[in-house]
């Protein structure tokens, strides 16, 4: 159509991306902007998936280039690098966002981002700012992102206007954050259809230090319970792998995406050094680590300290 | 002061980055910020200078530099190239603009730039937004920095929301942006303190096409009748520029800012192909230029069309 105005999030869209693209064509309409249209550039994720068939919201349309010209706004990032493939030649009108920088327009434009947790928050002040009604579709969305982005308000990226967004919606609305946005992480976190060694290997990396050479896999849950009550299947799997690949020992670690606690399998010869790396005794296999998320982060950098002999074996 | 949060505008400061910087400090302390405090990396102009006289507040501090890790926030600016020489150095942690972007940053921070004419069309919402009180001289200073940088509503920058805002201070507050603008402007271009030869070279250059040499001088007026009230003593000076340079021709233009016009006056052998290029009659040496106040997109390029032969001379 003439004139469309296309707003997407980034790449592999997350439900921040989504959502928002929804949310900001909802604003740009109620402010006269009738060829506002929301699109994706990749897939909906099943987290995603379980808000718009909540709410019985279809799927922005699939785009997977856009014509040179094309007036465009940005939601949920700003780096051309995690944007639609020929995002040079568009006409970058408006960008709403909330992450690190990386821009360059020659031309003036509307950009506003803020040091918050989801883009979400932004959008509902833009509506604020603006006297533009917010609904319960538009209000769920918003909530929907934000459980999403700092994990039902627990992660260490959630900032108090996260939180005051949340808590006026939920007032306002009568929704309850933690119970929806528990069902809604856990739909994302849904391994139901995937073997144990399909499971482990969704997120797997190699490692090898010195003449150590070791895995760490990890998998993101709502639900402890319904990954441990198949331990004993995800250890003849990662043995299975152990064996394979001749390792000196393997961490599975299930990450809580509520708790922001991760309980780790350690198997292998050498499972020792998962101790000493955490300073915490592993029973039966297994160990919880408290805080830990984050395997870049804070998983692998004590191993490797471990390793260099950093920590006494 | 440990914790300082330094605001300032661009390098050669204009009316909007020197106000933007007092104004945003007002709000950021309304807000709770105590440390933000309004600084200067350039001198202060004889227009600033008239507002700031005006409602008896001081220059804001200068500085030549920062300190590595200072917290900034950078008004009516964004790139590197026109900021604090060690910008690079610094944690920015806000923006608040109205230019063309250029601008990365490896950390989140509060980006605020909309596509209006003036940075302090930008403030004024983020009074509204915030629901911080503005006063009398808050109000002139955005009622100023507006004048400034839209020629009283005048240019072909001026947006309908730098017009809502001035509309809305001057009903609130008993304001006009005519008179008082208009004066502000007028101190700007005040030459009375130059000699008529000074005044041709205040922005005067020098250019050669083909065989013929010649100057567009041009100097910025808020009252075209103080310039052409002198105009014998310009021609003086022309005059014995064109026999010290061997001139072909010479056209001054005295840019008229609050009607968005130049009378100019023109002399030299070849004064004739400036009638040709404007297709104007040249009367006692001047002629008046209708919404013609660019020297580089709108004076030379038919100057040099006429030289060049696509215009019959």
């Amino acid at each position: 159509m003439e004139n469309e105005v296309l707003i997407f999030g980034h790449k592999s869209p997350d439900t921040d991306s989504i959502t928002s693209s929804i949310v900001m064509e909802n604003l740009e309409r109620k402010l006269g902007n009738e060829n506002a249209k929301a699109v994706r550039i990749g897939n909906v994720n099943k987290e995603t998936k379980y808000v718009l068939d909540y709410l019985g919201i279809d799927e922005p349309e699939y785009i997977e280039n856009i014509a040179d010209g094309q007036n465009v706004i940005l939601v949920d990032h700003n780096e051309i690098t995690q944007s639609v493939d020929n995002l040079q030649n568009a006409k970058i009108l408006k960008v709403i966002d909330h992450h690190t920088m990386n821009f360059v327009a020659p031309y003036q434009l509307y950009y506003r981002a803020e040091p918050v947790g989801c883009t979400q928050t932004v959008l509902y002040k833009m509506y604020k700012e603006n006297d533009v009604e917010i609904d319960e579709k538009i209000a769920t969305l918003m909530l929907s992102a934000i459980a999403s982005d700092t994990l039902v308000l627990k992660s260490p990226t959630t900032t108090a206007q996260d939180i005051k967004t949340v808590r006026e919606l939920e007032k306002r609305f009568g929704l309850d954050i933690n119970t929806y946005g528990v069902e809604m992480l856990k739909a994302g976190t849904d391994i139901s259809e995937f073997t144990p060694e399909q499971v482990i290997n969704i997120d797997s990396k190699l490692f090898e230090q010195g003449n150590k050479k070791f895995r760490i896999a990890q998998v993101n849950t709502a639900d402890l319970d319904s990954i441990f009550k198949n331990q004993v299947y995800f250890e003849e799997a990662i043995n299975e792998d152990i064996k394979k690949e001749n390792l000196d020992f393997y961490v599975f670690a299930a990450t809580d995406i509520i708790n922001s606690n991760s309980k780790i399998i350690s198997l292998g010869n050498d499972a020792p050094v998962v101790e000493k790396a955490y300073g915490i005794s592993i029973d039966n296999h297994t160990a919880m680590l408290e805080n830990v998320v984050s395997r870049k982060k804070q998983m692998l950098p004590p191993i490797l300290n471990a390793l260099n002999g950093d920590i006494n074996l």
